[in-house]
């Protein structure tokens, strides 16, 4: 109804806005020519295309929380953006609304090495909390792929994981306080900088609500130390279920290595052809990555444990890289896998989704049935130690209805995500591309409560509409309206 | 204005609504009779006391959704209480409302060793679930001291830490899932199996929300391997700075212990006195415990490396206990410290903030110049690791005006944790005994914003009004309103 309205304003309704934006940001802190704008029409997800009707550029707090009140005010719907890789269509804009970009939000406002926090605006890319402070022996531990051109604040949106998320914890792990600017331009504080805090646990609510709460402007995130030694094993298999057996016994056995990650025969196969490590044996079934880190005593002996359950599990050979550059061989094929799939088939379709780790092995084999079902080759490249699968479904676009049947194919990997347990999304997020999932995860009441609680933030409904909570499109018109095409910056898992 | 229609009801108004809960829970599960009453009037803080109107006993998920949806529909407040050990009168009942307890919810439903899940009733004693999965070589990290008879429905209301938790995080950090009857009598589930779950994280509101949510009737709990090798130093110094200095630079060389706690020479007198484990020094000025956990070599490297930086910050001795016995005897001076207090002065009282671990040094310094300021002894116990500090105020309640004082220091102390930067509670929660003080650390947008979220949840107010929230009384009439005597159960600390 309300957007609605807004939809029916005449275009000229945005100068006056304009204006009163220019006077908070500068007038080089608004973008509104056509051409310029066709910058932010997508994020990640190249699928889903939105031109806004303009982009705001703030620098501070205060200018975000003025944006945001006039919106209020003017009940104009708005989106935030951060660096734009997010994967499900969480920064899609809106035709008739301001995008938020905290593009110019990129300072590091404060390192305390002795507490061991650092304080950023949202802008602030992942990896640059971790240059900030690796000279003096600490990290920022979320690691999404994409951490050299990811934001802090989408990062926060998505509540980000990454390889080494299985023994550190994902985003919210790493948050402890929030500076919010909520819908209605109010500025509030959530978390602090000691981790026991009373009341009830606003920043954990905050983080991966996916924009639709308000926008974080300044974040306290935790370092760690950088620990005294790493090292990654490279374990190869005859199976995918043996590789998948010796997951679940390595984290029996008391064992927590910073990542595990699987790879099938056919993500092996392609990244061979691409980037060509050599470390990754064609003919195995799969291969199993393991990073261990801690003090030197604890990784050695460690690594002695894993390579016998690997060997116990009939791993043909256990490699290791004990140095820098050889690590970064033995990673670079797994980084590489998305890409590589890219040269194996015109197109691929990349799912997200998690299942409890013992069940990797059934899961498995029916994605494999799918695959056949549906006549699709799926490559499996997973996040093991969590769960967290990333089906690879390889494709032709040009051939009619092949888009259908894939969407089709990966609504139904979720399900059966769902169906043993799981998460229909592990890192991605739910966005414009999976909300209409939701409802197999969470039943009327349970989606209610969480509406309750966003309409606490943003009851007016104008941060982020249509994104994260199911709307009443069913998911087969969300297929029509979405024109796939290969996914961009796929590189960056 | 709804409290006080209630109020001015007639008492007989109880009697068709016992029989309605009669029918859910039997006749057995109802108390209505004043004496029996007398077991519910007070938590683990007895300064303050009320007989609730009835209690209810239910045994499942199905019994609690009806009871609640009954208070729901005559608008009769309720206060939901698991063991009754809590510290700061979160179950505290109310004079026309019921009181649900969770005591006959004990039941064990699943323990899923492949998952390290374990699934629990509400009333499930803490220590049962280590008992439960020990044997195969797992256990339940958070450890409150009262955990023998603490419940885990209690522990998650007030988000229980315990000396482990430095290491392993407090119970938010534990908890998968919840099964939830909110206060309209709904029954919703927020979390789930994997950790990665999208939508907002309503399992971690509700972790710490001290009952005004609703009641969690099923618990999905994560257990961790049994470590391998634990160890514990003894260390002694000839000041409590030179301790905290030894605290930080343990945590700044990468070493994270299972748990770090420093006792005064006040305290390691009176626990001499009283248990003489004669393990700690008379004339220390302070005494420093540091448990290490993990594998056999990693103890070993990390024991020396501890033993280094406590000799570094002039360490007197430093004693190391790697069997269990001596384990025990090294605890047993610590977890003794409250009760000691008992016995070197009529009475005591206890507070609980936290502060930055970095500022241990100066936050002392300031509460020994207010314990001479107002001429009350003050004996330090605390949770170094993470800043939790323990001070027990020793007084006279036999001496006119005594027990004011003693709250006004309280007070200060509070004041102090948070003007460092700290929090006004590390583990005993907020209740009824600090919430005049929430907005020393919260403006009023803060806590409208939690008000909402309550609302969303709880929107008639009626599980466990006027707790958590400050409520319009000023804290010098809640000290008025407040019979302070020893608080039993001070030995659970």
């Amino acid at each position: 109804m309300l957007l609605k309205n807004i939809l029916n304003r005449p275009q000229n309704k945005w100068q006056p806005l304009i204006k009163q934006f220019e006077t908070i940001v500068g007038k080089d802190g608004v973008v509104q020519r056509k051409d310029e704008l066709l910058t932010y029409e997508c994020d990640g997800i190249t699928g889903y295309r939105q031109r806004p009707a303009v982009v705001v550029l703030p620098r501070t707090t205060e200018q975000v929380a003025a944006v945001v009140k006039i919106c209020h005010e003017q009940n104009i719907p708005w989106v935030a953006r951060g660096a734009g890789t997010g994967l499900s269509g969480g920064a899609l804009p809106l035709e008739d609304g301001v995008l938020i970009v905290t593009a110019r939000m990129k300072q590091i406002l404060k390192i305390d090495l002795e507490n061991q926090q650092v304080v950023v605006q949202p802008g602030v890319i992942n990896n640059w909390v971790t240059q900030a402070v690796s000279g003096a022996g600490f990290y920022y531990a979320p690691d999404p792929s994409s951490q050299i051109i990811c934001s802090i604040g989408g990062n926060i949106a998505e509540n980000s994981g990454g390889v080494h998320c299985l023994k550190y914890g994902v985003t919210t792990n790493h948050v402890l306080g929030l500076k919010l600017v909520i819908p209605d331009g109010s500025i509030i504080d959530v978390g602090g900088v000691v981790p026991e805090m009373p009341g009830y646990d606003l920043r954990g609510v905050f983080v991966g609500s996916e924009g639709t709460l308000g926008i974080a402007t300044e974040i306290t995130l935790r370092i760690l130390k950088t620990p005294e030694s790493i090292c990654v094993l490279l374990a190869d298999f005859t199976t995918v279920e043996a590789a998948g057996q010796t997951v679940a016994d390595i984290i029996a056995a008391g064992i927590i290595p910073a990542g595990m990650e699987i790879m099938d025969n056919l993500s092996i196969n392609a990244v061979e052809d691409v980037v060509a490590t050599g470390c990754y044996p064609r003919d195995a079934e799969a291969v199993l990555l393991v990073e261990l880190d801690g003090l030197q005593v604890e990784v050695t002996e460690n690594k002695r444990r894993v390579a016998q359950i690997c060997k116990n599990n009939g791993a043909r050979e256990v490699t290791t890289a004990n140095d820098p550059e050889t690590r970064l061989k033995f990673w670079k094929g797994r980084k590489a896998a998305f890409a590589a799939a890219g040269h194996m088939s015109p197109n691929y379709f990349v799912q997200d989704g998690v299942i409890p780790r013992t069940q990797l092995a059934k899961v498995l084999q029916e994605i494999n049935q799918l695959s056949q079902k549906y006549g699709y080759p799926i490559a499996n490249v997973f996040h093991a130690g969590d769960g967290n699968l990333h089906p690879l479904i390889l494709y032709d676009n040009k051939v009619e209805g092949a888009w259908e049947e894939v969407e089709a194919l990966g609504g139904e990997i979720l399900k059966l995500c769902v169906r043993y347990g799981g998460s229909l999304s592990g890192e991605h997020g739910i966005g414009i591309d999976k909300n209409c999932y939701m409802p197999e995860m969470f039943n009327e009441i349970d989606l209610e409560t969480m509406g309750y609680v966003r309409d606490c933030f943003n009851p007016k409904g104008l941060a982020n509409p249509g994104k994260l909570f199911p709307t009443p499109r069913t998911c087969g018109e969300a297929a029509n309206a979405k024109k796939q095409d290969n996914i961009e910056g796929a590189d960056l898992f």
